[in-house]
């Protein structure tokens, strides 16, 4: 039995999200019906995480098993999956590794994006960045994000849907940071996640940005452990994972071999 | 009597194309469209360049007469337009010209970048780069390019279907460069083109990349004034309709007043 890593990036747009639900269009879906045509058998896919609906991802895992019978060299997946996979799919990286390595369970940290613009989107970017019809202040949003950044129980930052018990979490690091003249980035990595976690504290953090609610007060809101504390659940469409990291690098360090390629850029 | 001068940016993915073609969905047929409901008038709107079905612009240039009954500040008029676009069109910017100005007639150069991926293209770049299945020789191109500038007969250049009777043009600057481990960026400055001309132009280019032509090659193609002596026409989603100058900008220099932003990146 070989187990097989992917790295694989997609355009959520067209996607109800990664995890397989029925005859829907999803990225596990997609993935799991490629593997079935490339090897004659139906494996089953693991993902890292279980983006939305709308969610883009540059840098989703997932692993598969593989069993002896299928001869394929580890250099020719990539290009053998891409050709059966649609445009708005595509798998960047394969590696071998073994049974130790699960796609979800053996993450040390994930790195989420949020993008959004002060402004009208370009006709190039509305696929992949929100839009605020307001200014933000964006030094407000950086000093509110740093009181997120800890271990903490994050229940209000959190869909009512969430199954997990245990609401904490640990968040390395927040990162607002302007991009360009209309641009805002949001910078996310954390350990793991709940469900729109990343949605909710961007929510937060732009009515934070708009002056409606003060810097200080996220650390109430956490306190509160209560959804309706918190700001909206931002759009999906602005939301990209980035990265999931395996290694040993350090969330909190800038990760050097990790090209910042803007989405939708060649 | 105004005339107004609009710089538009579109994705042409899902456009028939600039120009109104009956109920197809089309660059100009979108614009004149809310123009009818914002002015209450059916007014004309004349583009700088017929962009094909396909093909992108960050920088199309359209102008239209608006009467003195309609009183809307200039400032106004790009929030009030994208209000009623679609997400895949953009007014960027709104500018008052005289009787003087004319999109199509006063334009001095027009710019248009094309954009290839030496692999398959990034799922946010598919719609915005064609694709080379192949390595291609970035030198050979560049030193094929240059036998392009200057006023020359562009024939073999030129669909078959274009009706102008004169087929010389000047090209004023064509740079092949690489961009990032896989990209190619072709930025092609010309007084004026021809139907297809561009895409011909970049056809040929990576046949001369593939090693196909000679780079000297394109001397005798232009020579022989006959569309069959040149490459394929290069797939429509790679264009993009950079920029247009109506000033005294030179097109052999940077224009730096012009944001290199990467299609599709906020």
């Amino acid at each position: 039995m070989n187990r097989l890593k992917l790295t694989v990036e997609y355009d959520g747009t067209e996607f109800h999200g990664f995890q397989k639900q029925g005859h829907l269009r999803t990225v596990q879906g997609e993935l799991e019906a490629v593997l079935a045509r490339v090897t004659r058998q139906s494996l089953p896919v693991v993902g890292a995480s279980r983006t939305d609906a709308g969610v883009h991802a540059r840098g989703q895992v997932v692993h598969v098993d593989i069993d002896e019978t299928v001869q394929l060299p580890l250099e020719k997946w990539v290009h053998v999956l891409n050709r059966g996979l649609p445009p708005d799919l595509a798998v960047r990286k394969a590696e071998r590794t073994t049974g130790d390595f699960h796609a979800r369970f053996t993450a040390r940290w994930k790195w989420y994006r949020y993008s959004l613009v002060m402004s009208r989107p370009s006709a190039f970017a509305v696929r992949y960045a929100a839009r605020s019809l307001t200014l933000l202040d964006t030094g407000a949003m950086q000093a509110a994000a740093q009181l997120m950044v800890g271990e903490r129980d994050f229940s209000s930052f959190c869909s009512t849907r969430a199954q997990q018990e245990s609401k904490v979490r640990t968040i390395f690091a927040v990162d607002v940071a302007r991009r360009g003249e209309r641009g805002v980035i949001f910078d996310v990595r954390g350990n793991a996640f709940l469900h729109n976690m990343v949605r909710i504290m961007v929510g937060t953090l732009v009515q934070v940005g708009r002056g409606l609610v003060q810097p200080d007060a996220v650390q109430s809101i956490l306190d509160d452990r209560d959804r309706r504390r918190a700001g909206p659940t931002a759009p999906a469409h602005g939301l990209c994972l980035w990265h999931i990291e395996y290694g040993s690098r350090d969330p909190s360090a800038v990760v050097s071999d990790i090209d910042d390629v803007q989405i939708g850029a060649i």
